[in-house]
């Protein structure tokens, strides 16, 4: 039976750290700042805003939150955006996506301020994930993985890792972040002709499709460690990730659940990215 | 035994379709420009700068060509470049790397305007790489490879590839640019441990790692199409690629030569990304 790895344990010991470091920022008289920025009353949103906002606080960071109308036109929106991208006194900006349809992401991906694009949005940041440039800012959940993979002690260089999944939420990135610290990376997704074989391969195995319950334990080789980035829920409320946990679990080394793993971490690396940015401003 | 699939007919292509456009664009008053910005006497960036000014000025392209001394400073450098920057004669601007150690690459690589790096210096040029924004422009020889597998009519699509490299220059981008295409790729380096069983997998196989004849023919399956993206020169000026030639294209499907493989179309996706960097301008 695998370990079952928790998120918790990894967010406990990042918030320690930075607890930490902001205690000492405040004793010289600086104060770490988030801004989110919210347009319309998306559950997903609201409810990721209030996760953001609390381990942030907690962690003695300034959050100001700012909600814009459902409706707001593309140019107030940026006019919004330009007034947090010129405010010394925020150091990090948090966009909830995906924007309404009359705000073209495209062009404000291009408006955010690289230096205080803490989740990945810029492609400066992407680009400077894909090359590694540690001036960078990763996207908050590929991140949360690496945490994770690095709290447990799992060695990465070298690894045969699989990542299923493409999308530039989970499976590009957390690619280019395994890769980076020299795993042999494979990467499937929609058109791959044989997804089982592919995850069959990894010792590290990362799951980020959307579809719940997917993988099953014959994609998954004796021993692997599992990250399941997927949280789907269905018409009940119920939550499960990507992977059929209950039949992986028994043949994993590692397993991360859902709820209670990868979405438990993914709040402390955006306040590690708050106090990154300040440092780096400051 | 393998086809032999040359680079010259794809550049032929490739030119043809250019000069056309062009032409046009001629016709109408406008003159595509391409600036070139060297540093020092760096025989490998003297042949370069040759080869690309050749291939841009028989397309129809303008070539500006900056020659600045071995020992510039970097302000005078950033000042030199701020110039082609704001130049709005010069469409594309190509700076010749590695820069000399005075010079801080990954200073000027912010510097340089995205909307002209069309070699994919700029991490702006790289996220949108990453993420597949057709608005970016991705680097030469990797596209250079994706020109030669469509010229002759590979399926990218859902087929198998392995890259052998992870480098900037090649492995990362190729992987990249073959994810985005949705081929199932994987990728292989220094540290992986049976990096011969990766390449097997690949009905596609990108070579780049700067190791004369490396790959031999047991590390490439029945009927694969081998892309070797080498340049290796021996003390007798020998030129070699990654790819142990004569052994492996009786194995091959298709392979590149080298020389008069990948190398062959490089200049000529340069003279394209000028062209749509014109376009983009105007």
């Amino acid at each position: 039976m695998a370990k079952i790895i928790k998120g918790k344990p990894v967010a406990d010991k990042i918030t320690e750290e930075l607890s930490k470091e902001i205690e000492n920022i405040k004793a010289k008289g600086g104060q770490p700042k988030l801004a989110t920025l919210r347009v319309g009353e998306r559950g997903d949103d609201i409810a990721y805003e209030r996760g953001a906002t609390k381990r942030a606080e907690k962690i003695g960071i300034e959050v100001a939150s700012v909600v814009l109308p459902g409706d707001i036109t593309q140019e107030d929106f940026i006019e919004e955006l330009q007034k947090l991208n010129k405010d010394a006194s925020v150091n990090g900006i948090l966009i909830f996506r995906p924007l309404p349809k009359q705000i073209d992401e495209s062009m404000i991906k291009n408006i955010i301020a690289p230096e205080k694009d803490i989740d990945c949005f810029s492609p400066v940041n992407v680009g400077k994930m894909t090359e590694g440039d540690p001036t960078g800012f990763n996207p908050c959940t590929p991140s949360a993985v690496m945490e994770i993979l690095d709290f447990y002690g799992v060695e990465i260089k070298g690894a045969e890792a699989s990542v299923i999944g493409s999308s530039m939420v989970v499976g590009k990135p957390v690619a280019m972040l395994l890769l980076n610290r020299k795993a042999t990376v494979r990467v499937a997704h929609s058109k791959t002709r044989d997804t089982a074989a592919v995850a069959r391969q990894g010792e590290i195995l990362v799951v980020g499709v959307g579809v719940p319950k997917m993988v099953k334990e014959d994609w998954v080789s004796e021993g692997a460690v599992v990250i399941d980035v997927g949280i789907n829920v269905d018409d009940e409320g119920n939550m499960s990730g990507d992977v059929d946990f209950e039949k992986v679990q028994k043949k994993a080394s590692m397993i991360t659940p859902v709820p209670r793993g990868v979405g438990s971490v993914t709040t402390t690396v955006l306040a590690k990215h708050v106090l990154k940015a300040y440092k780096q401003q400051n």
